[in-house]
């Protein structure tokens, strides 16, 4: 139960026709249910591990929590598996005195999945939130040259993914002595559990809104992890893969510098390159105009 | 609004300086409000186009229609957008009379996201659905030259995602005079949404249970597409990239041939392999003991 990778036998076939019996790890994936104030929140399909964070970063997401002092316990202590043994697949938020919990009017007895980050919203038009940070006024820039690093130095740092080749990352990165540096890593079968679980790390440490900082993800962007980015007051979200259109749109409109295809020796940005610059990261540095 | 691909004006940045204006097509994403006797079932983010399939593909894996036949009509007519124009992005889905809608009791008045699958199940037990269909009792086999063969045949004719590099593709190949041949292809930003596209277009020909098919999909096999797959009858699922483990253990229990990291040279086999035979196809030959 709640297991990260495991291990499974597994036939591989050539073209040739070589058969090969042989043991292969995956990526552990189970439900994992939030629940707040004991009423059932949301199920979604994760890679355990920093569930706790994970559900604090899901309930910043919902508008919920605005941060961890807004949780006044957080435990395991309903979910009891089939064979009567703790399982480790539900997390009770409480949440502190005075924080509104979901109203159940709203329909927010939401089940989500690994890819979910508009659940929790009753009509499409509460679907584009309103951040609690203003992107704007966070004018950090940041050199191509380590902007066009980050993909390398995710890669490099994850754990699970060269085991399973079957999990998403995201990595929050800060300016450092050395350049921009890795803070927060966390692995996911699911995109945006991934970037969940860096953002509750990050409320946990009271780091939120985290200004001047990247977040870098090994997939697409979405519209979904464009917003909790934008709520986590991040101005600049980069992608391995493409964004889609209304990821464009929302970076465009909250102010967030959207980067995609950022593959190491080039990459392209769809929204607010002003926070991009092409220097080598001296702080007298001309930002692009934007 | 509902287009398939936007234009959008990128800027192209390289480590050695260069900076390049040009415009560049993104993937479109854009919300799906999906409603049932008029009662606001889903919202998921997808790339616009087959709707009524995705609505009914959906409705299929959440176990709310068994068939086309259960829905009585289907149209846009509740999408209003902003600007008072009819924005196709709500479809209402009246069941046909004595097909039972989702029970709002059960709270299934979710909120789905462009890869959600379990969303609408009430608990962590109902996630695991019972297939209508009894896979086990589907013996066709294919020849792992053929299997093999597949991604590139995916790869080839999708449309949107050469422009784009940012869509998920489902395609369905069933045997034909030249092997495995393409019978229904789909793309979108969301992963289940490109299979549900698939699985509603073949329930809308009547082709359910798929019986000696293969679904063919160009990302990870997680749980939901191996039970997605399992609930429309789909003996074989195979993916470009890794499965999980619960994708792995719900294959095993159900029947399902579960093919990952299918690259055109290997693949891996993680259950119930002796639908895939080494010989070239022919009808007589003997399939690998599974």
């Amino acid at each position: 139960m709640a297991r990260v990778t495991q291990r499974r036998r597994v036939t591989r076939l050539t073209a040739d026709g070589e058969v090969r019996e042989r043991a292969d790890v995956l990526a552990g994936e189970e439900p994992l249910e939030v629940r707040v104030n004991s009423e059932p929140l949301s199920v979604t399909m994760r890679t355990p591990g920093n569930d706790f964070d994970l559900a604090v970063g899901f309930l910043h997401g919902e508008g919920i929590v605005s941060g961890w002092d807004d949780v006044a316990q957080i435990d395991y202590r309903s979910g009891i598996g089939a064979d009567g043994q703790r399982d480790y697949n539900v997390v009770d938020v409480t949440l502190a005195e005075g924080v509104r919990p979901p109203d159940p009017s709203l329909e927010r007895h939401v089940y989500t999945s690994s890819s979910c980050g508009v659940c929790g919203t009753s009509s499409i038009e509460a679907v584009q939130r309103e951040s609690r940070h203003d992107l704007r006024s966070d004018t950090t820039t940041f050199s191509l040259t380590r902007l066009l690093a980050l993909p390398d130095l995710l890669r490099e740092a994850q754990a699970v993914f060269d085991r399973t080749g079957g999990v998403h990352a995201a990595g929050l990165f800060v300016p450092g002595r050395n350049g921009l540096e890795l803070t927060c890593l966390r692995e996911d079968v699911g995109r945006h559990n991934a970037v969940d679980k860096v953002l509750g790390w990050a409320l946990r440490e009271r780091g939120v809104p985290l200004r001047g900082s990247v977040l870098q993800v090994s997939g697409r962007a979405s519209f979904e992890l464009v917003q909790k980015a934008a709520l986590a007051g991040i101005p600049v979200l980069s992608a391995v893969s493409a964004p889609s259109s209304l990821a464009v749109e929302l970076a465009d409109d909250v102010g967030l510098t959207l980067i995609g295809f950022n593959r190491g020796s080039s990459l392209n940005v769809y929204a607010h390159r002003s926070r991009v610059s092409l220097d080598d990261g001296s702080p007298d540095a001309e930002p692009l105009l934007g």
